[in-house]
């Protein structure tokens, strides 16, 4: 393990954590809010403590094997949230500390579930901070940071490839660092094309901004304590369409400018389509007894339907109280989540693509197995072993998912809170269903359940691995 | 496909399927019942049936190959259910087909979940017929025909392959034959040893046959209404014991007969009996304070914990009361399932161990990519396919899970009720929480979820892959 390595990373990385909270000051300075010095402060001590991690005791030896790729991407996005959560909870505006973290750690993993009751009464400046760490989540920080740090190639691969989301990183453009600047180019523009059409629309710069980075990076914490219900229809439709925009795949947007569109419009984004379609169409048609019209019926089913598979969770109805089909379909999105490469939480349509596929391959292999069958998408054959690590990231994800219920379960809340407090976070969600629906928060659970769900909020926006081989003895033997 | 042979062990199962009733015929004529004639009647349809498709256009060709096996061993379980429900039927005992039906897959699969809600109401013959469904379902029915009619080697051990439980299938002594025959006496002696026990604790000789029927084939269908609350301690404790003996492999009691004791006393038993003991403990910790004596939490914790694991579904307890903690534990408990070659359902002990120490090779793979590892167990290597089709079974069973529970979503119930539905049906347990609680019974629910539910109990007891190829349409292409 190259320790060296690992806290000199860490260092830029705390630099850069920072860096980001002047988008808060700024905010705070601009809405002549007090608590906007707690951001002074941390930015300093950041600083301070990142230029000496940097600085002190050099790293010899600049190369980082794969191993070194999972631990620093776990570290990172802890440190990065210990680190965040400080001026919520200096501030007073989160006055417990782990109520903070988890806050701090569900804005970063794009998960939006929230433990306040009463987002209104937030300073502006921290509510900023709340959006702009789904922001900064979203496309993943250390993949932002690599582009400025010197690193060997293949060190900055390891690190893009326990970062980014889906079963396979496809490079575009060879180089990590002209990749991640290609991506991070279509992120900027679409965000602001957001904050443009919510402007037109007639929101405040403060409210569309505050939108578009929630949205961007499908966390979904909001600034209304209805989440969006209280929004109009334009901004509801607005909203929905980008929620599906930032679900697909950014790499076929880059496919897109180069003109090839045959090979931007992946299954997987056929697949993912047409799940929101079906879906919307069968919600929609599930609730229209509860609006006066049909077109409200569908706006709601599209917006919060968008919502969870996009992983969003921003919501213009209390779902929980819809029929219990809708409410299963619900569920069922939230493990589907959104398409490999976007900004979007869940399994992954990707995953369940190759799934099934690879389900279907080994019944036909049991019907006869003398014939050589092989998976493939796009014309192309999924390589043999990207379709059994899907199967044992199913495998681990159904083990870490048992294992999170049984241990809020001593919590005693109720089967259906557990089960979609678990899903809601491990899939970076936000609101579940029941006492964790989208009229309710998450304070009320223990600490130890906390602690769960934030290891779940980080385990499912790293997909699984860093996190498990962090905790795994095999990766700190010598 | 060899249309004829399959039609040719049809009728072989037709011919058995009829012998099985006279059992509950007996019953009836001992107990001078008037219903117990719909027994005689469906006898001789079985019989003449099954004659004529076994002497008419006898097959040419006796070879079966992989998918034969699947697909005999799917249909012979539908059929057998479709006639085993005709007494139940006709009698009036439940007037509807269907209901009938899911009572009897209930019956074969040995799920034990009922649509009736006065169980004490019904003619002795039924409940006789019930709870031998369980014994004659426990072990598997076509390896018991197997056993009886001529075919060649490899044939017979793709109907067992596809039969029996469990991951592998590993052959005892040489020839299907001779392994089937002392499986089916180590049963036959372990039954009449708890029949003898209950009769010794002052059961009468209809309840302690039904109880050992029910018992041994981990059915858990009773004669109370309230299951096994209204016997006394020594019987809960003989039955727990002996659901937790027809949990374990009956391979290990034949090695214990050859004295082979190391090799009898496998992994996966002893992961198995950990799981138990862990599990009883805690339960019974969580109730103590529902009871008036810890003895009185023990005996409940053991028995109803050892009845989810070995997937019976007896209770003497309405465990839907217990606290949130015990009640995850029991739904947790209902997917683990018993061990493999037992007559217990579930995922199997031995998979959920393949699963993790697969887990735990490919984190290491991460960490170290240029070693090669090996998943073992018991000191033998576990074959790359077993693991392989071990990760794919996972897959399959969550996607008819989902699948099943998007389905009965349809009827509007409640989120824990349709999950622990599926859950209780798919691993043949029998009661779930809530609305299909040990209190209430699966009458409620709409025809179209029942069948779901039916389908789900056959899938359930086959390991998915029968059903699933029955309904493939790559199976019927020639």
């Amino acid at each position: 393990m190259n320790h060296r390595m690992i806290k000199n990373i860490l260092g830029w990385l705390l630099i850069f954590d920072g860096a980001f909270m002047t988008v808060p000051l700024i905010t705070g300075i601009v809405c002549r809010e007090r608590e906007c010095l707690w951001f002074l402060l941390t930015i300093a001590v950041c600083e301070v403590l990142g230029a000496s991690m940097i600085f002190f005791r050099k790293p010899k030896n600049k190369m980082l094997y794969a191993k070194e790729g999972y631990v620093i991407v776990a570290l990172s996005w802890i440190v990065m949230s210990l680190f965040g959560a400080v001026p919520l909870w200096l501030s007073g505006s989160i006055p417990d500390y782990v109520d903070a973290l988890f806050e701090t750690v569900s804005g970063f993993t794009t998960t939006g579930a929230s433990i306040l009751s009463d987002v209104e009464s937030l300073p502006k400046c921290m509510i900023m901070w709340r959006s702009f760490t789904h922001w900064v989540g979203g496309m993943g920080v250390l993949v932002f940071v690599m582009a400025f740090i010197p690193l060997s190639g293949g060190s900055n691969m390891h690190i893009m490839k326990a970062e980014s989301t889906g079963p396979s990183v496809s490079k575009l453009v060879p180089g990590v660092k002209t990749t991640a600047l290609a991506l991070y180019s279509i992120y900027f523009v679409m965000t602001f094309a957001q904050f443009v059409l919510h402007l037109c629309g007639g929101m405040s710069v403060f409210h569309a901004l505050n939108t578009s980075f929630s949205t961007a990076g499908t966390g979904g914490f909001g600034y209304y304590n209805d989440s969006m219900a209280s929004e109009s229809s334009y901004h509801h439709w607005v909203i929905t369409v980008f929620m599906i925009l930032f679900s697909i795949s950014f790499s076929s947007y880059y496919l897109l400018l180069k003109k090839r569109f045959k090979a931007a419009f992946t299954l997987e984004i056929r697949v993912f389509l047409m799940i929101v379609a079906v879906s919307v169409i069968v919600v929609a048609y599930n609730i229209r007894h509860i609006y006066p019209v049909w077109t409200e019926a569908l706006e709601h089913a599209a917006f919060n339907v968008s919502s969870v598979i996009s992983t969003t969770g921003f919501s213009t109805a209390d779902f929980d109280q819809w029929p219990e089909l809708s409410k299963t379909i619900l569920v069922g999105l939230m493990f589907v989540g959104a398409t490999a490469g976007s900004t979007g939480g869940g399994m992954k349509v990707s995953r369940i693509v190759i799934l099934v596929k690879g389900m279907g391959k080994e019944l036909k292999t049991m019907v006869h197995p003398n014939q050589i069958k092989k998976v493939t998408i796009d014309g192309a054959q999924v390589p043999h072993e990207v379709v059994r690590s899907v199967n044992v990231y199913m495998v681990c994800f159904v083990l870490v998912f048992a294992a999170s219920m049984l241990v809020i379960s001593f919590d005693g809340h109720e089967f259906e809170t557990n089960f979609t407090a678990v899903a809601a976070t491990i899939n970076n969600i936000g609101p579940g269903l029941h006492e964790v629906g989208p009229a309710a928060n998450f304070s009320f659970f223990s600490v130890p359940s906390k602690l769960v769900l934030i290891f779940d909020m980080i385990a499912g926006r790293l997909e699984l691995y860093p996190m498990l081989l962090l905790m795994s003895p095999a990766t700190w033997k010598k």
